[in-house]
């Protein structure tokens, strides 16, 4: 193990975060609001902190799997506390555990909150925690990545374990091109679903702002205590195409941008992912034109809410949670589904899915005729062993994690279904769940052992559970 | 495909449940009932078309994976076809949908019900529902191999097909032999138990008798509408033992049998077995001190009620429904896992479990030691790949019946959780789930629908998927 790349990496996170504390400190200052000075002071002690932290350049700079999962889990966790401080001790929320579950919220784009009333936060304090989403969403490791020339190939590992998917593909031979093409690609689509909301959806300045950082990360968090219902129809209608957008596999966008139109729109994974999407839209829009006699009143509402579902992001226009029984079924089916491996959005996503459903068919090929050889394969290209282990594995970690937050929040004693919701909902990044976690609730009312457990399943969900469990491997801590 | 084995094969099936038929038609004359009519018509309709259809011995008896699959299949549509005859045509379930939802329960040993009164019911019709149990539990095409001396080795693959578990042990090397004790230790433990609750219990004879052979299938139908409530708590607790007892692998019966005691209780998935249920007898237990501040009054209800959830057998003796979150909680994960493989039990199976925890553990430690080479083992025999793909298969196509499942089922209304366990209770051949499911309700407000999906369900989960998903691939059908 090598613990002084681990020092140095995570360093230069304790840095950039204590640079980016300097943007709500800058929003205090424009509203003359109180919050100026914990925003100061952490980003000063995070600046202090981290330079003495990569002060000393380690000279081996050679690091593998296990390297980079430690910095990659040690990253966010240490992100998560220094992000939960300004929210503590400027008073804003006074529980540690509250703020802490805020922030994780935030960083890992889940979106799930323990606040029962926006609106009173201050407007720096509405700033950080709509950013952290966009700081979490493409990564704060692949964002440094984008910043510092390091040196070593086996920087690949550190944007592996930080990206969402089952296996990561780098656009271009170089790493920090790779990186800076993503945060490129992020930033602009950023900007202009803020430049739109702001004109053709007529939000205010602060509110475009926050909606255009928490849709780019699918994160969740509104300025308002309606999330998206109060905003223009216009404002609606461009969220929904961004959240959709952000779902989207940036490789997607690295081929449009070389010009290689048929190669982008051919991929298997933005086919599967449009085709769920538009077919869990018309199965619940099918579902309330029998249940309610209406269609044309639901078609926005519906379409909004798929993509910020599926998406795992989270903002909402209706209480979904009244809708019939079946639509409630097909969200959750579309919360479990997730949005695309290489986008921002969360979830299982839909490569892992058409994987588990391709090989299941190779091995029921099999059954029936044991000498058929057949490989599994994605876009024309086979899949290794390594990444058909990792598939399995992961669904079985997956559900392990599922059904031990399930028994241990159970002790609050809620209902099986806010439960259910409950554990889909930070596990898989979301947000909103139903009953007493739907688009009407929030996640207060919950014990401070079950807020520590979705705290986990929050950095599990993100992480994609292999750099957390791993941490707890006596293997992965030997030399 | 060999057709002409399976008529051959599935004649024999056919002309075994005509014989089994006459018992209940026995029955209703022992009491002097209506009925009488419908079973002997049913028998003779089915011994002459079974004597038809074995009647020419096919000349070629080569048969392998698809042809086994077939058979097993068709064998048991047809049995639930003809079994529903007698309720039907009685009028005891006037409709064709229900009787054949309480059919396929009987025979899947799910024990799931649309009758809110069974009391009401006629002695030869609760015997031939209890008894169906006891012919799904161990199996039918096991029963016909214990039977009839078949040519070819390839019959295994008969066995392997109806019975429970990722892979099936041939106890002996004369698979006529392993079968015939298969079903000579499963005679013996209905015969102990049913004596045990005549004397012991204080049973009825009438009821001891369709307790036996429903806790042998781990079925779970009873003749009283409280279940089990009513006897005494000596019965209670014998069926509680032989619910254990039916749901162990029948190797360690097999091992007993031949005084190797050692090599018996050493078998992992009977450890673990043990291991679980007795964790989740205590965390229920616990759970109901701290709330209702009882401990002993609970003994006797937690350990029946987690055995007849955890073997998947559903006899209630309490409604568990109204426990505690955490406790139903429990009892919903107990009726994920279900029983051991190569026992009368449903469920996932632990053995699968096992596999799943060890194969994960084997995948982890690749990730961080890319090189370490560590071979998935059982009992210390190494686990063959198609065993291996078989698993990560299951798991998949469960999950895709379950999701698909809950979407249809979701049309009724009901909630989430009615829904969720509604599916589990089927697909795990349990019987009862929670709340408009729970020990005190039944299935009989489902949608003819939902009664169709949740037939599918029961069969799927007794055959364990495999089977009755390959029909429906068309290179099953080739020549």
């Amino acid at each position: 193990m090598n613990y002084k790349v681990i020092r140095y990496v995570t360093g230069w996170v304790v840095f950039l975060e204590g640079l980016f504390l300097l943007l709500p400190a800058f929003v205090t200052l424009i509203y003359r609001e109180h919050g100026l000075l914990a925003f100061l002071l952490t980003s000063i002690v995070c600046l202090l902190l981290g330079a003495l932290m990569i002060f000393r350049k380690p000279k081996d700079f050679t690091f593998y799997a296990k390297e980079a999962f430690l910095i990659v889990v040690l990253s966010w966790i240490g992100m998560s506390l220094i992000g939960a401080i300004p929210f503590w001790v400027s008073g804003t929320i006074p529980s540690v555990v509250d703020a802490l579950f805020e922030t994780v919220s935030g960083f890992t784009t889940t979106g799930a909150s323990i606040l029962n009333d926006v609106e009173s936060l201050p407007h720096g304090m509405l700033f950080w925690r709509s950013f952290t989403h966009w700081i979490g969403g493409m990564g704060v490791l692949v964002f440094m990545l984008a910043l510092l020339p390091m040196a070593g190939g086996q920087t690949m590992w550190l944007m592996k374990a930080e990206s969402p998917g089952p296996s990561v593909s780098k656009l271009m031979p170089n790493l920090r091109k790779t990186a800076l093409f993503l945060y490129g690609a992020y930033s602009l689509l950023t900007l202009t679903q803020f430049i739109l909301l702001a004109t053709v959806g007529q939000m205010p300045i602060f509110d475009a702002i926050c909606s255009a950082v928490g849709t780019a990360g699918t994160g969740g968090f509104g300025v308002r205590n309606t999330s998206f219902a109060g905003y223009t129809p216009a404002a609606q209608i461009i969220t929904t195409v961004f959240m959709f957008l952000f779902g989207v596999n940036f490789t997607v966008y690295f081929l449009l941008w070389k010009r290689r139109f048929k190669a982008a729109f051919g991929i298997e994974e933005l086919r599967w992912y449009v085709l769920i999407y538009l077919g869990g839209v018309i199965a619940i829009l099918l579902n309330l034109l029998f249940t309610t006699g209406q269609f044309f009143e639901n078609i926005r509402d519906v379409f909004f809410q798929a993509a910020s579902m599926m998406t795992t992001t989270g903002f909402s226009t209706v209480d979904f949670d009244k809708w019939p029984q079946f639509s409630r079924t097909v969200m959750v089916v579309l919360m479990f589904v997730g949005a695309c491996a290489g986008s921002t959005g969360g979830g299982i996503k839909v490569s892992r899915f058409i994987l588990w459903i391709k090989s299941t068919g190779i091995e029921l090929i099999r059954m029936v005729h044991p000498r058929s050889v057949r490989v599994l394969k994605m876009d024309g290209k086979a899949i290794d062993r390594d990444t058909q282990g990792g598939l399995n594995v992961y669904l079985i970690c997956y559900i392990g994690i599922y059904v031990l937050s399930l028994l241990l929040i159970s002790f609050d004693g809620f209902d099986l279904t806010t439960n259910f919701t409950s554990v889909v909902a930070t596990l898989n990044n979301i947000g909103p769940g139903l009953n007493m976690v739907g688009p009407a609730g929030n996640f207060a009312h919950f014990s401070v052992l079950s807020k520590i457990v979705l705290i986990f399943d929050m950095l599990a969900g993100r992480l994609e559970i292999f750099p957390i469990l791993l941490v707890f491997f006596p293997s992965t801590w030997k030399k």
